[in-house]
């Protein structure tokens, strides 16, 4: 054998995503080699305010001689306990949070990938409300030799209260098929639904991951991003953080673990910057203590990092900037769909929402959702086909609208185009 | 359970170099909190040329906005290439390189675990020869389940040369334990021996490689700091790559497996830059490129190298004169020891040599090693003990050179103070 049966498992492993992505490559608007290549309204990126990050990112970027020195591979105390008070002031943890409760990672797909190597053993299940990002199947399953079950909780696709009695019944059923599920894995606010689970929602999932004792972790990369709020001014921010919850009351709290990173919030995917975060699993902060050396931040971007988030004005000033340009952004481009009669799913955060198309298919069938792409694909758009997030019925699609306006409109404009 | 199993494992894991040094944190000098504390010279560092490094890592620092978007896991064509270009100046590759032979990973730690991770299953064993580097118990086992089979093959602490019966006799041996070994490790040069394997040496390990089909990992971390060519200018560069030679001939070639990065060579620990490089596994490859997202080198780090590397004027000359340089320092430490009736070992490459003061100790056991040890760092300086590098019998201790003369003479007094 070339390589190890754990490899070779996670090669069969399948990622529709990426599979999807795949095919667009050489079909992509690239400015020097492709200029009349399909613009990307597919990919979770927020490129409204992409310069301001990048000039703070430019002043905050700097080297000193004792960064050719080792850091601390789970990243350094300064850094830690800036993200510490950066928790607190916007998760707003129940329970004080400790400098010594958060990990860092290069990415969130890195700090989920870590955190189920420690918490999952090969041939466990990770249940997963659908639809879920894609690329899960990478991160929960390489390696690990976990595998994840997906189960359909919402009774229509927006609808995102979960149902206790169908949880559960679909716990007994894997577990009387002999499939033992040891974690959950939960994504708040939702890819691709746009939207965040009540304070309800969460403690339904807290008191059903403590009844089977199983690991519940919290993929909360879009917390930042909720924008509804100012859409109608007498709602409040949607996102509700477990860790402003009184968990201990609901679950033994060594098994709630939170996953956070800076790519989408703060638009910088290129840093590769993912945080676990436990309060109450001392074997687990060990466990990850030694493994980060395997995910390890350069001291230049731990840096970079200690002095963008000690600029807390900074922050939280371009927390709320990129909030309201989310919502703004959104208005224009419902507004637009609207005027053109194209259905959508009312959305909340995130810099996506899901268009309904389901009226322009030919026929319900995955063929004729794949058609469907194919032909806005050629027609100069990439919108992310919802069978990559295992929506289980065909006619929607993933509409990236955090972009400048003028890229967008003509996206959208495009996008029209092809439906016809 | 709080962790998995695999955690678990990986926590009941003992690496006595990490343990070592834990004992000394408090002890360790720091111009701020700790001014008579004890000098390092026990960490593998190469501070010689740090003020050259730093400068040019700084003049090489960079941001575009394109740095925000997501690079590719794997690194950068543009810097696979220039790796690429590099091997091939300074390992003499016999078979043509090729950059999509390189991985990139966030050190060679990270490599040599996510390399493990591709090539062996839990309970599978990796046979490497002491002494060796302390930490090897981490970066091969966690999360891997793969054992560490540590087999003694020296004749003489000093002697490199492989008997390639007793080779095989350790293989059979573990085999009819009941103990599957399907790797083994080399670090060549070696740590902490300071010295390189010979081209007939490199050859037997292959053939007995390939008799039992195992793979095998060739750390060449150390490979371009050899200087005793400088010391006697009769001898040439002692270090042969195993890329170096047409290992085709001698073994599956899709077992060979080579790691090197940045850390020891070029000095910068703190960048954790690493590379796996395979020539002709194509699904390693594939295996390699999956799991590379979870030791993600960030854009910063990959456009550092890249505008450091494409000067391979500066890169070329930087090498010969840290060779030079340490060839310098060996002299100058070795002479001092002479000067003091210290014997060492004879050494060929890299920043450290082990010492030999066996005939210090009150006894030859392991409490009179640790005993001594103890008394150097209440004297004020730090050496590692040559137990943590599993050297089977006190009185070694290795003692690092490349650090800056009026430093390191300071640290050699106090050393030989400790001994009276």
């Amino acid at each position: 054998m070339s390589v190890s049966k754990r490899a070779s498992e996670s090669l069969s492993l399948t990622c529709p995503m990426f599979g999807a992505f795949s095919q667009t490559l050489n079909k992509m608007y690239n400015a020097d080699t492709n200029p009349n290549g399909a613009l990307n309204l597919g990919v979770a990126h927020n490129d409204l305010l992409q310069q301001k990050v990048f000039e703070k990112a430019k002043a905050c970027l700097q080297l000193t001689p004792n960064d050719l020195n080792y850091g601390p591979s789970e990243g350094t105390q300064e850094l830690r306990q800036l993200m510490k008070d950066f928790f607190t002031r916007h998760f707003h943890p129940y329970y004080p949070m400790n400098w010594t409760d958060i990990f860092v990672h290069t990415g969130a797909g890195a700090s989920i990938n870590q955190l189920f190597l420690s918490i999952g053993d090969p041939g466990d299940y990770c249940l997963i409300p659908t639809p879920f990002y894609g690329a899960f199947e990478y991160d929960v399953s390489v390696h690990t030799g976990i595998h994840i079950l997906p189960v359909n909780l919402h009774k229509e696709l927006q609808d995102m209260s979960i149902d206790p009695d169908q949880l559960e019944s679909y716990y007994q059923g894997a577990t009387s098929e002999g499939k033992k599920v040891t974690s959950m894995l939960i994504t708040n606010p939702e890819n691709p639904l746009a939207k965040c689970y009540s304070k309800k929602d969460i403690e339904t999932i807290l008191a059903f991951a403590d009844r089977h004792h199983i690991h519940v972790v919290f993929d909360e990369i879009y917390a930042l991003s909720t924008y509804s709020q100012f859409l109608d001014e007498k709602t409040e921010d949607p996102f509700v953080s477990v860790l402003s919850l009184p968990y201990k009351e609901l679950i033994d709290p060594a098994l709630v673990h939170v996953i956070y990173g800076l790519s989408k919030d703060f638009a910088v995917n290129g840093f590769r910057v993912g945080y676990v975060v436990n309060q109450f699993n001392g074997p687990l902060k060990q466990a990850l203590r030694r493994s980060s050396a395997f995910s390890y931040l350069s001291t230049i971007t731990d840096r970079l990092l200690c002095n963008m988030f000690s600029d807390t004005k900074w922050i939280d000033e371009y927390l709320l900037e990129n909030r309201q340009a989310l919502a703004a952004s959104y208005t224009r481009t419902t507004e637009f769909l609207k005027s053109e009669g194209i259905d959508y799913i009312a959305a909340q955060a995130g810099p996506f929402l899901l268009v309904d198309i389901r009226n322009k298919l030919v026929s319900a069938t995955s063929e004729s959702d794949d058609l469907l792409w194919a032909k806005m694909l050629d027609g100069g758009v990439y919108l992310a086909k919802g069978s990559v997030f295992y929506i289980g019925q065909p006619g929607f699609f993933r509409l990236t609208f955090a972009l400048p306006w003028d890229e967008l409109h003509k996206g959208l404009t495009r996008f029209i185009k092809a439906l016809q």
